[in-house]
């Protein structure tokens, strides 16, 4: 996806978001502004907003002198995630169709707000959420969530990477990875990011919500919120040049891979209303969007 | 008011918003934006949000070559709250307090969306605000609606000068302004922009509404959206300074005058956080504060 020209805005509310998350004080914060300014005139529309996102957080790093601001957040977002696993592996193995409950599950580990102090509201807010509009959209099987195409891509491949966002939604990844691998043995891969950015998952949230007791992990390499596929390590674009089908969760993947001429399916709640203009959909919706 | 960093992510959206309205393509508004690039390094947060919003809008209508790209807004704007006027006026004279009822009308024209296609809605919308907070803010005579210190320093005053926000809001204005002529007669003074800035109250506005026909009106001189005063009038400057009361209207004259040391009162509703913060109060909040 290219940028848009109001992705910018947001490109500084983030900035602000990271450093304050960061520690730093108003004029680090101002040093920030000053430099994504001046990146901003020559940054071209056309890459996607995960690039301007590398840079904005590199920044962030590089002046906080924080390389990892977000690993207490990430730390409390695989502990609290952690405790609602087996909550949520029986509303699977309560469900008609397991692969529809771990498919709803996986993104709504995308949405849901780690941080809510209250265990309580943060079940029943999961709970509003797989009986809401989930089920509307199934049931229409809409343009964007096509579960059914996706449900039917699945049974044709032998082989999967599945592109990590969050950590702690890596607990709700693991629900949906369970049933994968359930089919297809350990021949699904889970992807995190190389490095340090935002709240991606690392490797150390993967081992940390028990992925490895599943299935394979492996880095991407790429240090960007998104996958981008010019950061990536060798190894990670064998793995996605031969994959039958890629899983790609959030809308930072979204934005680096929605031009690709791949098999991928995005699972992602589009959060602003740049993605769902671009997906076609409305703020707040849910999507499950491929080929 | 200061300058805070949260303000800059907003000065590229309202610039977006400006240049879409004013008709541009992409590449304009992509040119609108790495001009404001340009500016932010050099750009001190000591200088209140006017000081940018007045070089902004300048560059949209630079590189739009329109320069009073919210005219047509304006126009129905004012067409709009004049048909309310009636129903309005009515409110009033049926109101126990009459000025506290023009009061907040006053700071309702502040608020409602003219662009609701609906006029019934956009009365019922004034029939809750009318019921709404204002009376809890107001019974409790709270810190940040201090109407009955407001209604003593008007009983202790000669002359007035009140400070306008938007055209459309000039209807609701011109109400309160009535309730002031009839204790002061003419020494109430109704001041607009010196130059299109935004959809904020010029001459024009003021006359199509009719506020010439109850008091005098007369223009600040400012191209900024609010009473910047070293871009005013001398004119302005000296009613300014011999004023036994000011009342300002929005928060573009808040945020140019809250640190200044003279006896006047702000009428607006917090629109956003940063002002929220300014003033100790809740987004969406009413606000009269002043001495």
């Amino acid at each position: 996806m290219k940028t848009y020209l109001d992705c910018i805005p947001c490109f500084y509310r983030q900035a602000l978001d990271a450093a304050r998350i960061a520690g730093t004080d108003e004029i680090k914060q101002k040093q920030i502004v000053d430099k994504i300014s001046q990146l901003i005139p020559d940054f071209p529309l056309e890459a996607s907003p995960p690039e301007m996102g590398r840079e904005i957080y590199s920044l962030v790093g590089e002046i906080s002198g924080v390389k990892d601001p977000f690993k207490e957040i990430k730390e409390n977002s695989n502990r609290f995630a952690l405790k609602l696993y087996p909550k949520l592996k029986q509303e699977i193995d309560s469900s008609e169709d397991r692969l529809l409950a771990a498919v709803k599950l996986s993104i709504i580990g995308n949405i849901i707000d780690y941080g809510a102090k209250n265990s309580l509201n943060v079940v029943e807010e999961i709970d509003h959420l797989f009986q809401g509009n989930f089920t509307i959209n199934n049931e229409n099987n809409s343009t964007t969530f096509k579960y059914n195409q996706f449900k039917e891509s699945l049974n044709k491949v032998n082989n999967i990477i599945y592109l990590a966002d969050n950590a702690g939604e890596v607990v709700f990844d693991r629900l949906l990875i369970e049933e994968l691998v359930e089919e297809l043995g350990e021949q699904v891969i889970y992807v995190v990011r190389g490095k340090p950015i935002i709240n991606d998952a690392l490797i150390e949230d993967a081992l940390f919500c028990g992925i490895n007791e599943i299935t394979k992990i492996i880095s991407s390499g790429s240090d960007a919120p998104g996958t981008l596929l010019e950061y990536c390590s060798p190894e990670f674009i064998r793995l996605y040049q031969k994959a039958e089908l890629i899983i790609s969760k959030g809308q930072g993947n979204y934005e680096a891979l929605s031009e690709e001429d791949r098999p991928i399916f995005f699972l992602f709640r589009a959060k602003c209303p740049v993605i769902a203009e671009d997906v076609g959909c409305k703020v707040g919706d849910i999507v499950l969007v491929g080929r």
